[in-house]
This record gives structure tokens, sequence and C-alpha cells, in this order.
């Protein structure tokens, strides 16, 4: 039996759009000679489709596409993710369900028992629990069906749930596993997939199919690397990381596989790839082309551009330098630098005159103050005003630069360096932000040197650098991880050996700042624990105040 | 049996301060003798406390502060919400639980069944659901405990569950019911809180205690509205809404109280009401005392200014009138007139200047270009610009004066008049707006008519007018409800009697500008369906494009 693993790339919302690729697959696959073609989870509607589930007619249309499918399905089965309406009057109104549809017909619905919700998922929101299992016949075959989630309790030191749905299938003996995911891309997540999966072949004994997502859903960037996987747990086939693509496998040949198929997981190679797909697919899914970025000189800027130019082509990007009378020296050559090395376009807006001009208007409200962090921020406001300008002149989309150690602690203007259609390293410490700069770099010097090795500076006030006001990098950004992505407490933290005062200082700021990063473009999420619907923090609050 | 019902507004993360509040109020219902003081769901923490619930260190502040009240409940029982641990390894770590204390004992805790997952609500995220139930005895009475959602199952058209807890404690014959709640407010809420208590008295024939928070947690009002209901099903005592109080009743009295004691449930009133609260609690509660705001001329900023020196004092609210060459004859007048009649301090910085230096340093790239929404845009951000630079130089906090109208179909400039700390009427629509300065108006004078009568403008451009880019507020508010509020289809929306291509371009100008609510202030939730953390909608996504 041959089953084909689509691993497509949809758009949230747009039907038309998903069931006519669902339909160019099942053709590739039908002259394969497939017997079922699997698709991910929510493939209908794309995921996670958030409240659009609250509306009856969004979930219509999906029910809708279902019936389209049906009708391709005469000679090929075809097992696909969707949302369902519950029969039943008590409980959510929906189901998040996989659809197996054969000659027509719908053969069976299995729902999803396990509802993820936590950090990003919100499944608990929109969907009930399923209450009843069973398998598939097919082709002298018994399939069992699951979504995601429903392989996720095994192998988990502290169990989020209290079954495993796969128990209630065991007992009708199925052949294999097919599992129908949206599992979202971070920098362990490869990795941690295999093991689990590999957890479940063990304690079930039969071949795993899993079919994921790929592509970005703005903040949510999905890797794919769908999988099949022996009953001997070898891995026999795992398919590309951040590309649509459709493989045949026979499923015989999952009995017993000799070699074991796995692609390399370097974490900064991973994430410099996610990034790239998350800004390609942020423009192409909004109908954009061009992007703007303002180029300091600095690194984060510099990073954030190469990505840019990778994702969308040299000539879709265009930065604009906007030096102040506290831009050191080298900033313009730096960013002069790279533009040229990427060959993109720049111009150069100084913005003294503005600022002299804010500072003539305000003089009789600021008279006998000092110059302090008002200043400083008026600049930040200026670039973020001449930034929108060029994107709403021309329809570009600014692309915001902040790294994830300046969104932690605050380090950053609202509405001036943080502002943005969408943030590409902001889940990226700044520690971080320099192995992918090495990384762009491997090869050749794209990012000039002088850029990675000179001191980080916000260049708001003269001769400012970060470490006047941050401790060093290393430091802070181990501090912060112990924090957001450990959720460790300020006790925990010292007893790694950091000092007390450091430690309050870093976490307050950390808390403290929740109302900037409320109000920042949705961050591409490459971590276990980024900025935004994954990670939801009370904005008036005194927690470690 | 003396009852104390202690309607307290605390800090969500502020142990020291909530405990500090708890014993002050377990003191005043010692001195009235009360057998048990009742406080809301989650007390100890503040609600909602988000993810600090994934700090073990946050809870296990919480159990200390229990080990606190305890030490307290030597001569009076406790009763309060608090998350506990769950001692089971299967399942997620923590209950919502409402505890009894006693003699410096726990006597018991039961845990919420209904975990809200809905709108604001993420309580599946956190929390394990209940699988037991039991009764407390004390003093010869039985008492059903539980959690807010716990009774709202009933009377439901769609239930969201599928059990009602009070069902698995009847059998153990219960005297009466204490329901701990966070429940927050919106114009619809006492009433359909009164709905649901009653019918939970008719089912179970028994009278209810019922204590909710009071007081604003960012975006979430509570508006208190703390119950005794009687065994007939008569209101005994409504404690008042957006003050915290103590209430000590006599449960006797409850049997078959014989008149029913409500406040007035006037939607506008308790708006204005609310939103008041909402501003006072916000600068509170992160230590500001001050706001600056834009004063236009127009009905937005007078209507948020008004709001901010009620809740903050007239000496604490300063405004910044900016005009340019676009702005009317009227528009300082109107503005001027506003600050007089409430007494407060106004400066005025034009905007001109400014704009015209950031047009001679474009004019390079813009050479050639017409003036369009850029232009617009670019001073919409030097006004953002120059109250921020207000805000960080005195210290005060910008507040957003943008209605919910203009929110929903992004008739505003993101870093522009979007900026703010918090957004003060961006749930209220248009129409409610004017309804709201009528009610301010109610008495004398304080907005000026011609403010409330001339046709709202942007004044971005010359003679712009809303009503060039939008249909008449009236259609526009009642499409928008259908839709938000509603989560009506085009089609149904249609079947209202609306324009077909206007229905259209009205859900697609809000689907699209999604963006834009995403990065601006959180929102004082005043209706059923706010922007924020209630309304999760995608970015990327083309539904109804």
């Amino acid at each position: 039996m041959k089953i084909a693993l689509a691993q497509i790339n949809v758009i949230i919302g747009d039907f038309a759009y998903n069931t006519r690729k669902m339909l160019s697959y099942i053709d590739k696959a039908r002259k394969q000679q497939a017997d079922i073609i699997v698709f991910p989870e929510l493939a209908t509607t794309g995921y996670p489709p958030r409240d659009f589930l609250e509306f009856s007619d969004f979930v219509e249309k999906a029910e809708n596409s279902i019936e389209q499918l049906k009708k391709a399905s005469q000679d090929i089965a075809i097992v696909v993710g969707s949302p369902t309406f519950n029969p039943v009057i008590e409980g959510k109104d929906l189901y998040n369900s996989v659809v197996f549809l054969y000659r027509g017909e719908e053969i069976y619905r299995q729902h999803k028992t396990l509802l993820p919700t936590y950090d990003i998922f919100d499944e608990a929101r929109y969907f009930e629990a399923a209450s009843r299992w069973n398998i598939v016949e097919f082709k002298g075959k018994k399939i069992a069906l699951n979504v995601c989630e429903d392989l996720w309790n095994l192998g988990n030191e502290n169990p989020l749930y209290t079954i495993n749905p796969m128990d209630k299938l065991m007992p009708y003996q199925p052949d294999f596993i097919i599992n129908v995911s949206a599992s979202p891309f971070d920098y362990t997540h490869a990795r941690e997939r295999i093991r689990v999966l590999k957890q479940n072949v063990k304690q079930y004994q039969i071949p795993l199919i899993y079919v994921n997502h790929v592509g970005a859903q703005t903040d949510i960037i999905f890797d794919g690397g769908s999988l099949a996987l022996g009953a001997n747990q070898k891995v026999y086939k795992e398919l590309p990381y951040f590309e649509e693509t459709l493989e045949v496998i026979d499923i015989n040949e999952l009995q017993n596989p000799l070699r074991e198929q796995q692609q390399p997981k370097e974490k900064i190679a991973l994430i410099h790839d996610a990034l790239v797909l998350g800004i390609k697919d942020y423009f192409g899914k909004i109908g954009f082309q061009t992007a703007v970025i303002g180029l300091s000189g600095g690194l984060d800027s510099a990073v954030t551009t190469v990505l840019a130019a990778k994702a969308l082509g040299k000539d879709k990007v265009r930065v604009l330098l906007m030096p102040s009378q506290f831009s050191s020296e080298h900033s313009v050559k730096d960013a002069v630098d790279l533009a040229n090395n990427l060959g993109i376009r720049y111009d150069m807006v100084p913005i003294q005159h503005i600022f002299e001009t804010y500072l003539d208007q305000l003089n009789p409200l600021f008279e006998g103050k000092k110059f302090d962090v008002t200043e400083e921020n008026i600049q930040a406001r200026i670039r973020g005003n001449l930034l929108m300008a060029i994107s709403n002149k021309f329809g570009n989309i600014l692309l915001n630069t902040s790294n994830k150690s300046e969104m932690s602690v605050g380090y950053g203007t609202l509405y001036g360096d943080l502002a943005g259609g969408i943030s590409v390293i902001a889940d990226v410490y700044k520690t971080e932000v320099y192995d992918l700069a090495r990384y762009i770099n491997r090869k050749h010097e794209i990012i000039p040197v002088h850029t990675i090795q000179k001191p980080p500076s916000a260049e708001l006030r003269p001769n400012q650098k970060d470490s006047d006001s941050l401790p060093d990098y290393d430091i802070l950004d181990t501090i912060l991880k112990l924090y957001i992505e450990g959720r460790q407490s300020p006790q925990e933290i010292m007893a790694s050996g950091y000092d007390k005062t450091l430690v309050n200082r870093i976490l307050k700021l950390v808390n403290r700042n929740e109302f900037k990063r409320y109000q920042t473009a949705p961050v591409l999420r490459v971590s276990p624990k980024a900025f935004g619907m994954g990670r939801r923090m009370p904005i008036v609050a005194k927690y470690l105040e």
C-alpha cells in the first residue's frame, strides 16, 4: 500500500486556494499510484485559524472544502484535517477532526482527543475532545487515525493529560498509525518530534506516518519534517524542512527499515532558514513584495536585511540610513558596505534637522529640563516616522529589527525602533544574533566584519554603549533564558551563580516592559518560548517588583 | 449565621498588598460578628494572573498567602479563591480552588470544575478540572462551595460543558451555596449574572452567596455587584458596582426575602463608571498619577479627557493641542473650551514646522509623488511623537482616544493617533461615544456642544470628513456589531437589509486591519466582545477578502 505524504503550505481562511492546492496534490499522488494521500491537521482552514472558528460561516466553508475533496476521492483515499461541527448541543460546538474520504464518501471522522492549550495553542477554546475512538479498514489494512497532540502525551515526564488515545485504539489491532499535524517549528522541535514519535512506535509496535504543515502563518512557522517511522523505531524517511513537498512511501517498507534517514538539525542553520521562510510567507500571503528596513550600521539591522534579501530578493529590499549627530563615523560606512555587499538600494535621510525642529517647538515646554531619555526617544520616533513614510508611499512593509534581549528588558523605543509589520529576530537573543551573523558570513563576508566586532550601541546620545545600561550580553542572555524559557524563580537563577541585585533588576525589567511588548509587531517564533501569543503576561501587575 | 461578602480590589502578583488587604477585611468582618468571610476567586493572586501561573514560585507565594490567612481564621472562617498545586503527575499542574479555612486549619479545598476558555478566559491553559466534589459542614450548616463558571452552565441555550458541578453536590443536601467569582464587567453582564444565578436558585432551591472582584486589571474591569440571593429567587442584596466594599448578611434572612434590591443598570452610565475605574486603576496600580492626552477639538479626545479628569483629578491631566494647516478654525477653540470647562492645563505645539521639515528631508525620495495617505500619517505620527515626548519628559501616561468604530476599520495611524498606554474608549462605538458625551453633559455643558454637533474629521488634509471614506456611523456601527459581537456571516448581515458591496467592504476592512489592532494599547473592555485578548484573529489570512 502506497501512502502520499502531502506536506503543504496553505493560507489561513483562503478556502479556494487551499482546496485547489490539495486537489493538485491529489493529482500528483494519483500519478504516483498512491492508495492514500495524507494532508496535515486543519488543512482546509490553515493553522491556527483562531477565532475565525467562532464564525459558523467559516466552518461551513471548511465543510464545503471537504465536499470538494470527497469528489476527488474516487480512486484514492484522502486523509485530511478539518474542523467539524459537534452534533450534540452540550459542550463546545466544534471538533478538530481527521476525515477519511474514499470513493466519494466520508468513511470516518476521528476527532482529536488531546487539545493543546498552552504556549501558542488555544485548542480548548474551540474544540470538544473526542469521546469515541475507532479505526478505519482500508484495502485489508487497519489504520489508526489521530491528530497531532494525540501522540504527544507519551514519554513526557510531566504528562499534560490523563489519557492516551492510542490506548483506546490498540484493542482494534491497527496495522499502522496516520497522524495529521500542525506542529510548529522551534529550534528544539525536530529532534523532540522524532523522540516523541519513536516513543509511540516503541509503545505500540506499529509503523507511523506523520504529516505536518510547512510554511509561516504570521508569527508561527511550520517546518514540515514529516515522517515515516518503521515499526523498529527507525526513521525511514524525514521530509525536508521549510519546503512544500509530496513523498510517496510504501507502507510495507516500514516493517523493518535497515537504515535511518535524518536531516541535520544544527540550531543556527534551522533558525536562519525558518526566518527566511517567515519573511517570505508573511509577504507572499498578504500580497506584498517589497520591504524597507532602517539600517543603522549595527548588527541587528544588518542580519535582518540579509535575511530579507534572501527571502524576497535583493531588488525587493530597500534600506534607509538615518544618521544623526550622535552616529559614530563608522555607522554610515558599515551600513553602506552591507548594502553594497548585498546589491540593494539604500537612501539616506539625516534626522538632525527634523530633530532640531522638534526641540525648537518643544522648547517652551521643556525649558530648563535636561537632555534625557525623552530626546533619545524623539530621535528613534523620527526614524520610525520616516520608515513608515517610505512604507506608505511606496507600498513596502517595514521590517522590525529588534532582538530578543532588548525586547526582554525594554531597551527600545515604542513607535520608534520597535515599529514594523513583523519582527524578524525578536525571538533571537543578541548572542544568537552574533551566531547568525557568523553563519551568514561562513563562506564570505556579507555582513561587514566591523559591524560584528564593534561594541553595540543605540547611538542616541554621545558615546552611548549598550553596556552602559545592560550587563554583558552573555550574562544577560543566560539570565533571560532561565527566566523566560526556563520559568525559574529569582532564587533558582541566583543558585546558578548570578548576582542577586542583577537578577532582581533584570527580572523586574522584563516584567515592567510587558507594556512595550504588548504593542509591538508579531515576532517570528523560533524558540520554545517566544514573545506574543505564546507568552501571555499581565501588564498591570507587581510580581517580582 | 453571618456571612461577610468582601468585594475587594487587588493587584495581580502583589501578594503582600493583597494579603494585607484581606487581613484588614477579616478584622472588619470580625468586628461585625461575621462567622464567615468570603473573598473572590484567585483573590491571593488577582485575576487574571495569566502566565505568571506557569512559575511555580508564583503559585508558592499564593500558597504562602493562604498560610497567613489560616492564622487569621481562629475565630472566623475564611473562604478564599487561590491557585493550588495538583498533587497528581498526570494532567495540568494546577487547580483553581476555593479554600475553606477555620481555627488555623484548612478544612477543605474545592477545585473549580468548569474552566472558562473563551473570550478573555484561558483557564484550560493552566488548570485541571475538578473530579471530586464535597460540601463543608460548619456550625451546623452544610455549604456547597464553587468557583464562578461552575454555576454558569445552567440556563444556557447552548451549554459549553457537559456537566453541572452542583448536581454532584446536591446529594449531600447543602443548605446554601457560596460562589467565589472573577466575572468581568461588560454592559450586559450585571443583568445576565442575576439571570444565571437565579436560574441556579430555581434549580437547587437554596440560597446563594456570590462574591465578585471589583477593580480594573489592565483591560479587564470587574464591577463587583456581589449578590445574596434568597431561596425564593429574590435578590436580597446586590453590592455596589465599581466600589470596594464589605457587606455582612445573615443567612437566615435569605430563606424568603420579601423584597428585591437591585441597582440601576443603564448601559451608558455603567460604561461611564467602568471607564473611570479603568483609568483610575491603570494609573494607581502601576504607580503613575498623571495623564497626557492629545486634544483635537473632536469628540473622542474630548470624552477621553473628561473621563481622565474624573478618574485622576483635574490637576493630574494635561492636554496638548497640535494644530496644523489642515485644522479647522473651530478645532483649537473647541479644545480650549473643553480644557477651560474642566479646569485642566493645556499647551499648544503647532506641527506645521515639523511637518514641513519632514517633507523637505523626504523631498529627494518623494519628488514627483502626490500628497497621499503618507503625508496624512506623517502628521499623525508627529503628534504621536510630541505626546510621547511630554509623557517621557514629565512622567505622564499617554491615553489613547481611538473609538471602536475606527479601530474596527483601521481608520487611524499606527504609532500616531493609535499610540498610548491604554485605550480608553476603543471598546465604545462612535454612536455610543455620542451617547457618552450627552451623558457627560446631562447636567450642564462640559463638552462643548460644537464638538458634539460638528461632523467628525481627522483633519489630515483640506476639508477632510470621516464621511468621505466611511458610511454614516449608525450604519457602520450596526454592521460592525453584527460582525464583531454577533459573529454573523456576510449573508446574515445582508439579510438584515444592508447593501452587499458595503457589507463586504466593511468586513474586509475589519479583517485586513488586524495588524493595526495587534500593535495598539490594551483596550478597556466594556462590551461582550472587545479587541484584545478576547478576540484573537490571524493577521496573515484571507477570510472574507
